[in-house]
């Protein structure tokens, strides 16, 4: 029987709320899958920090290193602990630490979800670069304090970074759609964004097969709105993927539907699976947080173990949920009911 | 009898085709409230470039510093002349050199446009700082062509550039319904946006009777699709300005409705009034080219000038005009058929 060793971060807030009842899904779909899933459960987050004085041990980075993948509820409770300290302690160096470059978000909508648009025949594979570009936290402050301060951020993008999230993209449009979207702002940020984009149309040589298109990230934020149904994959820089990803949350319905999967297409260390939506201590362990989105995101997990069958069992029953709306309006239905409701239907 | 002296540039492609209807409506107007506009047109473009060898002449700026108001369609036509040279020789160096640092973009449904959400009573004022920021143009390359290749964009933030565009949006608020919301991404770009926080923070205690939020632009871009009722007036960097600008124009039903203005607030410098949209060479001069967002743009010019209620009755024909299903669809009417509608409903 194949083993799978998971480490289990629930994180904060609602983190844990939806991370517990995924688990609960993975499990049960690894038994009738002839497969073996063992959890870490490691708690890491900002009571961690509160009580040790940092977000993970010294170690962290190096203990995560020996499983197979992640999985990741929400990291961040603004009143306990600042972002800054928080997302810059737990998160953001995890995806860099283990080079998990490309992040990845689908967004469809579920059967029985009605979105915000009136349009709903949409299926896009957002692509974000995930350890560089805009936030990559070079800058500074001078004259702090004075009316003559100045702050500079620097974003920076190696041809590297560039040129393998890209390929990455090329690789996911061919075995979609053959449509790839490039996202940039070259008509405003010269150096950055016509880097990427020179790059972009010498990859596209290689790719004949996939349609390439190039658009400005404004015009793309109008588009996913306008015209979700003309997308196929669109690969983002951090900042611009980032942004789009919550745009693409919001006409999927909320980010109660949207997953996430921070992949290292090497495999030369572990990937991270994590649904789209923070901690939102408000609402934390009332029971109420839709896990639809954690549920998603294991199921990607799955599928990059290579568990594809399980996966696609996991994405059954989520949508065997939602067509009979259950866990399908948000705030309606607890985070038990939703779960209760996947898990019988697994079968 | 008030006269003011507007400059007129068509800039390139549907640039030509709305700014005349504008200007018609314009002229109209004028007549019927008791002023004189005199319109200098001046014809710099890409056409100009390629004849000239720059976008305009050397004493463009000082030429146009003489006007009361610039009334401009679009720049650019890539097939001619790239972006970077078409726009950083004309439209963002008038930007800039005017000090025109807001940038105004009303965002609501006119009466008859359907939009593609299906919410549909939204107000929004977004407020773009349009002077500074991530479009400073600071950056560069190092190895370039190599494996090793670096490129950098520096985002340059001065407190005076954030202190005044925030100012502006309190005041904004203060006119409207008492709500800003202040848009940053502090949790992953620790230099400028934690400082654009800070001074947000500093100003709010000026403002007391205005409510001010702090979002993340991915959250904004999401609220923006899934409850855009919730917002009033929406302040925000060049770059998430632009970006939330153009999905403003998107849930108002698309580039044809969106307006706006680059204001210079101390009228130290003209300000330049101009549709969202570019100049979408594949439409250009085919009579297709909905006015409406230009017309909305003069109708703002009216108003920066004191002329209230001549920028209401502009207004009120535009919207007479769309209730009536005229203009209200994307691509049905003709740009003439538009703008006679609007100027016999002006009386
Ligand atoms: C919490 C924040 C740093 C994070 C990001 O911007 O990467 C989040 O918004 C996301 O999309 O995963
Ligand atoms: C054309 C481009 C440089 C411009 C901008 O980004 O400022 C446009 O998108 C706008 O929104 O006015």
């Amino acid at each position: 029987m194949k083993t799978y060793k998971i480490a289990l971060l629930p994180g904060d807030g609602i983190g844990r709320d939806v991370t517990e009842a995924a688990w609960t899904v993975l499990e049960k779909t690894a038994g009738s899958s002839g497969l073996s899933l063992e959890a870490t459960r490691l708690p890491w987050s900002c009571d961690y920090y509160l009580e040790n004085g940092s977000m993970m041990p010294a170690d962290g980075i190096e203990t995560l290193r020996s499983f197979d993948a992640i999985l990741l509820g929400a990291v961040g409770w603004p009143r306990k602990v600042p972002d800054s300290v928080s997302l810059h302690g737990l998160l953001l160096p995890i995806r860099k630490a283990f080079v998990q470059y490309a992040n990845i978000r689908p967004h469809r909508l579920l059967p029985g979800v009605q979105g915000p648009l009136r349009s709903d025949g949409f299926d896009i594979l957002c692509i974000r670069e995930n350890t560089e570009g805009e936030y990559s936290g070079a800058g500074g402050r001078v004259h702090q304090g004075t009316d003559n301060e100045v702050a500079v951020e620097t974003a920076i993008f190696t041809r590297t970074g560039v040129e393998r999230i890209l390929r990455f993209g090329f690789e996911q449009a061919r075995r979609r759609r053959g449509k790839l979207a490039s996202v940039t702002k070259s008509n405003a940020q010269k150096h950055s964004m016509v880097f990427w984009d020179e790059i972009t149309h010498g990859l596209a040589a290689e790719y004949p097969d996939v349609e390439v298109t190039s658009y400005h990230i404004d015009a793309m934020a109008a588009r996913m709105v306008m015209a979700p149904e003309s997308l196929d994959v669109v690969v983002a820089s951090n900042l611009f993927g980032d942004i789009l990803t919550d745009l693409g949350a919001a006409i999927q319905g909320g980010l109660g539907f949207a997953a996430s999967a921070n992949i290292n297409p090497d495999r030369s260390a572990p990937s991270m699976f994590e649904p789209v939506h923070g901690s939102a201590p408000d609402i934390a362990h009332l029971g109420i947080a839709n896990p639809i989105a954690a549920i998603w995101s294991g199921a990607m997990m799955l599928e990059h173990l290579g568990e594809t069958a399980a996966a696609e069992k996991v994405m059954a029953a989520i949508e065997a949920t939602t067509v009979r709306g259950i866990g399908a309006i948000p705030g309606k239905d607890k985070t038990d009911a939703i779960t209760a409701s996947v898990l019988s239907e697994l079968g």
